[in-house]
């Protein structure tokens, strides 16, 4: 194969596409990128960690159409500093890839992309579901809840994020145990779709999105896989297998305690008293609720921190405790607007939800104090 | 103690002297950052790691004087996340010095100040030698000098810089075994320095001078100590103890080969050939010299990297390889002006200086070349 193109778009479709590179593998073949010409004199790039594969194609102008196998890491960081300018990729002479570009020239050795996974692309399955959404509405759901995604594997469904749609709501949710992360948007009561979709796609998927709410995006679920373009990007990936958890049970029906109150200050305090927290390795919060604050503590062997926010309070007083690390990713996660926050007892889950609208549900299990 | 100050203050105040905080220690009380009030009703931050002290002066209004101890990285977290106003700071009360800002109240358990080594300062000492120099020229002496410092403890003197002042040249010197880096600037004659400091001291002054050049600073030595205040902050080192290499010995005074060239394009190239380099392990670049160009070469198992630039040659060809990190160290810290090398053979050093000035010299010893 050999085209030439500006060094600068190859180098920006290389450095998307091997965001999909594995960072470590058994499949020794997945440390490559696999290159490719197309029928439209595109040339296309192609990673997969194996769950994960990302295509983006790339403007050239084709003298000889053909593919090739490159080390996938080390032609990203060579790429990265060639000169900006016209560059030359070269495969017809001999056994290496070699890339020209004003006075450099790389010479790589290629493999046949014979070797490689070719993958099921999206305009190769029918959809079993499908959905259409705004860009800026999927990243905004992606963002607001992938922090809740269980790290570890025990339950590898909960490495996921739910993404339903039905009945006219669409949702993106996240639990690991201790807290969950539930983002709804109204849509039409014709998309319907459930999938589990695996951290790290909607990591990738969130980074390609745009803030745009015009441009949509086409989600579509076949055979156990998903599938998006998201500009010249198409990304696949293997959904998770099962059932997600019925969250809707879970969520408590009735409240005892109701604070309203503005999430960028309990956040504030909330960041301060988790410095202490830490050096009192329990990692606690405790939050006093009544009188019309919320009176924010943490301590350790030496000091303490408090802290207090005005709220309004409906309902009996409350003491609570909660891992600081969880008030604070779902606090930060709200972009200071106003928060409704509900409590029925010190050992039962905590809900948070906007004051003025149902976009979002954070519900946080709280830690037993003892005495 | 007790006094009152805008929380901004105080934390930038802090941040600049926590610097000083040992990174590890086995004297406990060097992890405590000492706050006292002066005469002027200001207050003083003093940190130190045992080898370097920093003291930083912070516009407070005081209601009552004394000093303590709090444990500094814990004290500089929390107050970079205090509300921005006004704050109090007091210790009168109980054994915990609380910080109260808005709603916000902290209180961390306090050591009295006489456990604290109290360090000897600018104003107690006589000078023995003392310079001045603008900042901006102290500045750029570091930071082009201070890359080549020697990393291991084998030679503790070359783990400093030489800064010397005589005969109307001032020089920073550094070298670690295998390169040098020199930065020369004329001064007066009346001005005589000799003394070798740690580089952990010279990061943190550069960290601290301005770009201005009409802006002085004084150097003042005594005691097997470096004074200086820079702004707000006093730096206090200790210096390193000995006579520092005759690095004029070591700088060959003929050449056999010349080659100028642009620093920014070599540098470009070595920086492409590096990641080549890195694979093969032996991070080795080569330079070809002739013809009217210099060829750097690097290779691999999987690969080689070819990069040509123009140059002006005078002499014989040769061809010589380098460390590339060495390299690549010295043409980064040029700020891509035209340079001249200087060569004898692939097993001699090579110099590179200024084309058109005096300002810099960097030597670097080659690699000697199998077959």
């Amino acid at each position: 194969m050999k085209f030439t193109c500006n060094s600068t778009d190859f180098v920006e479709a290389l450095s998307t596409a091997t965001h999909a590179l594995p960072v470590r593998t058994t499949v020794q073949i997945l440390e490559y990128v696999m290159l490719e010409t197309d029928e439209n004199d595109d040339l296309r790039i192609t990673c997969s960690d194996g769950t994960l594969t990302m295509i983006t194609k790339c403007s050239v102008s084709v003298q000889e159409g053909g593919s090739c196998l490159l080390p996938g890491r080390l032609l990203a960081e060579i790429s990265r500093k060639l000169p900006i300018g016209d560059m030359t990729f070269d495969t017809t002479n001999n056994t290496s890839a070699v890339i020209k570009c004003m006075g450099s020239r790389t010479s790589i050795a290629y493999r046949p992309s014979s070797l490689y996974p070719r993958p099921t692309e999206m305009t190769d399955v029918t959809a079993e579901q499908e959905i259409e959404l705004p860009q800026a509405l999927l990243k905004d759901m992606i963002l607001k809840t992938s922090f809740a995604i269980a790290v570890d594997e025990e339950r590898p469904i909960l490495t996921g994020c739910l993404l339903e749609s039905a009945g006219g709501e669409a949702r993106m949710v996240a639990l690991d145990g201790f807290r969950m992360a539930i983002r709804m948007q109204r849509v039409s009561p014709d998309d319907q779709l459930y999938a589990v979709i695996p951290g790290k796609a909607l990591q990738e998927i969130a980074r390609l999105l745009s803030d745009d709410e015009e441009r949509m995006i086409t989600i579509r679920v076949a055979g156990g896989h998903m599938y998006t373009i998201v500009d010249s990007t198409q990304v696949i990936t293997v959904l998770k297998e099962g059932k997600y958890i019925n969250y809707r049970m879970i969520i408590p029906a009735e409240w005892k305690t109701q604070a309203d109150v503005d999430a960028g200050l309990l956040s504030d305090c909330v960041e301060r008293a988790s410095l202490m927290a830490r050096e009192g390795k329990n990692n606690l919060v405790k939050l006093d609720i009544g009188n019309g604050m919320i009176v924010i503590t943490s301590n350790s062997e030496i000091g303490d921190v408090h802290e207090e926010v005005e709220a309004d309070i409906e309902g009996e007083g409350l003491k609570i405790a909660f891992n600081v690390k969880y008030l604070s990713d779902a606090l930060k996660s709200i972009d200071g607007k106003r928060i409704r926050m509900w409590f029925n007892t010190s050992v039962t889950p905590c809900v948070i939800v906007p004051a003025d609208s149902d976009e979002f549900t954070h519900m946080i299990l709280p830690v037993r104090m003892q005495g």
